[in-house]
Parts: C-alpha cells; sequence; structure tokens
C-alpha cells in the first residue's frame, strides 16, 4: 500500500478537507447573508448540499488530524470503500447543487434580466455563493479520485 | 481479459449506446419543438449537450454494431482509455446540462410562476426534455462507469 497525496490520514488529505470546509461555509454564509435567497429553490438546496459536504469534510478532516497525531494507518479497504462512497455521494449532490445554482443565476443575468431591473435582488452574492460552491466541489471530486484510486490499488 | 455486460462491442454495449442515442435526440426533439427555448441559456446548453451526447453515443454504437458484424475485439487497453475519457466527458457536460435545466424549470414552476402567469410558456415540453436528458445521462453514467472498470480491469 503506497502512501498516496492527499490520501487518508496524510497532510495533503487534510488540507483538501480543510480547503472543501472552508469554501463550502463560505459558499454558505454568503448565500444566507442575500436577502431573499429562501425564495429559490436551487439557491436553498445549494445551501443543504454544502451543509451536507461541509459536515462529512469536517469529519474526515478530524479524523485526518487524529490520525496525523496518534500515527494511526488509515489506509485500510473497509474505511478508504466508506470514504469512497461518501465522497462521491456528497460530490455528485455539490455539482448538481452548483449546476443548478448557476443555471438560475445566468437566467436571472442574462435571459431574464431580473438583475437590471430589480436591484435589491443581490445577484453578486448568488454569483459568489455559486463560485464558491464550485471550488468546493472541485476539491471534493479531487478527493473523490483520489479515494477511488486508492481503492483500487487494493 | 473477461466480457463485461455493457462492454464495447457486445450487445449489451450496443442497446446502450442506442438507448442513449434515442433519449439524448428526444430530449433535443421535445426541447427544439418548444416555442422560445431559445431565450433561455440553460435550454440552449441543454441542445448543446445533448447534441454531443447523440454523436458520441450514434458513433460508438456503429463501432460495437460493426465489431458485433466482423466479430472483432475492442478489448484493448487504448481504446477503451479513449471510451473512458469520451464517456466521462459526456457524461459530466450531461449532468450539468441537466441539473441548470432542472435549476430553470423548478424556478418557472414554483418559485417565480412563470408558467402559471405566462401559460403561452411550454413548460410541460421544457420538463419533458430535462427528464428525457437525465434519463440519458444515467445510462450515460453506466456506460462510462463499465468503461472505468474495464480499464482498471487490465
Amino acid at each position: 500500500m503506497r502512501e498516496l497525496l492527499g490520501g487518508p490520514g496524510t497532510w495533503g488529505g487534510l488540507w483538501l478537507r480543510a480547503a472543501q470546509v472552508a469554501f463550502a461555509a463560505a459558499s454558505i454564509g454568503v448565500m444566507a447573508s442575500a436577502a431573499g435567497f429562501a425564495g429559490y429553490t436551487a439557491f436553498c438546496y445549494l445551501i443543504a448540499s454544502m451543509g451536507l459536504q461541509a459536515l462529512w469534510s469536517l469529519g474526515l478532516a478530524f479524523l485526518d488530524g487524529y490520525a496525523l497525531k496518534v500515527k494511526m494507518d488509515l489506509n485500510n479497504a473497509v474505511l478508504v470503500s466508506l470514504f469512497v462512497v461518501g465522497d462521491w455521494v456528497t460530490a455528485i449532490l455539490s455539482f448538481a447543487a452548483s449546476c443548478s445554482a448557476a443555471g438560475v443565476v445566468v437566467l436571472f443575468e442574462r435571459d431574464i434580466t431580473f438583475c437590471r431591473r430589480y436591484y435589491q435582488l443581490p445577484c453578486s452574492r448568488f454569483q459568489l455563493a455559486t463560485a464558491f460552491a464550485f471550488l468546493s466541489w472541485s476539491l471534493s471530486a479531487t478527493s473523490a479520485l483520489i479515494m477511488f484510486w486508492l481503492l483500487a490499488s487494493f
């Protein structure tokens, strides 16, 4: 079993998880501070999905930190299978949420020009939250691929 | 190299590709017949992405058919790597297009109630096209997983 950059119980893995939590939390924070977001299903779903992403990544970040501290080896097939399933589920949900939020943001911005007509609508916050969600998803997808690779190499 | 259900050059693979083409074509047909779809970026992107999906799957369906006819073996690492990359790219694009179209459909239907206010808007066609796109994506994702599995088993 070789050590893989970003695998479970490594410094790379810990940083990857921490960055996922940070971007997901930023996305939730920006979206929750945008007035009237609750009227749009896609944005509510974005918050729910980023919340799940943040919780999952936070849990794994603590596990990585603990494993680093007590020098525990997390590279066993059962644990890695669990990480693979969780990572793939959260990554797919995050991607779906990011894409649907992006679809709505583009609609507001370009197609039905809500952003120009109703300038109390916090469009820039919607955009920023969606961008953070995409960043969180891209790191989550990286983790999911690394875990899948690890599982395949057992 | 074992034969995998739905792998390249098998009857299962041919059916899977044919179903992908059928659902993608149905999605394009329904969306293109919906008046005014061109005013919405997400729906234009859905057509573009389903077009790519249909072309790619059609090409592979022909290849599968040819391989079945002349009893050619498509199970070699170079070809399967090519299929993996193509399948993953088209599957991810289809998923992104389906999710953003679904985000816009839900927005029209529930959040800003465009469907009730403007009944010339062909909401049911938008919904049907999005549903077909999700079906096409789910089969495309199945193919992508089968190809990845095949590649991993070389």
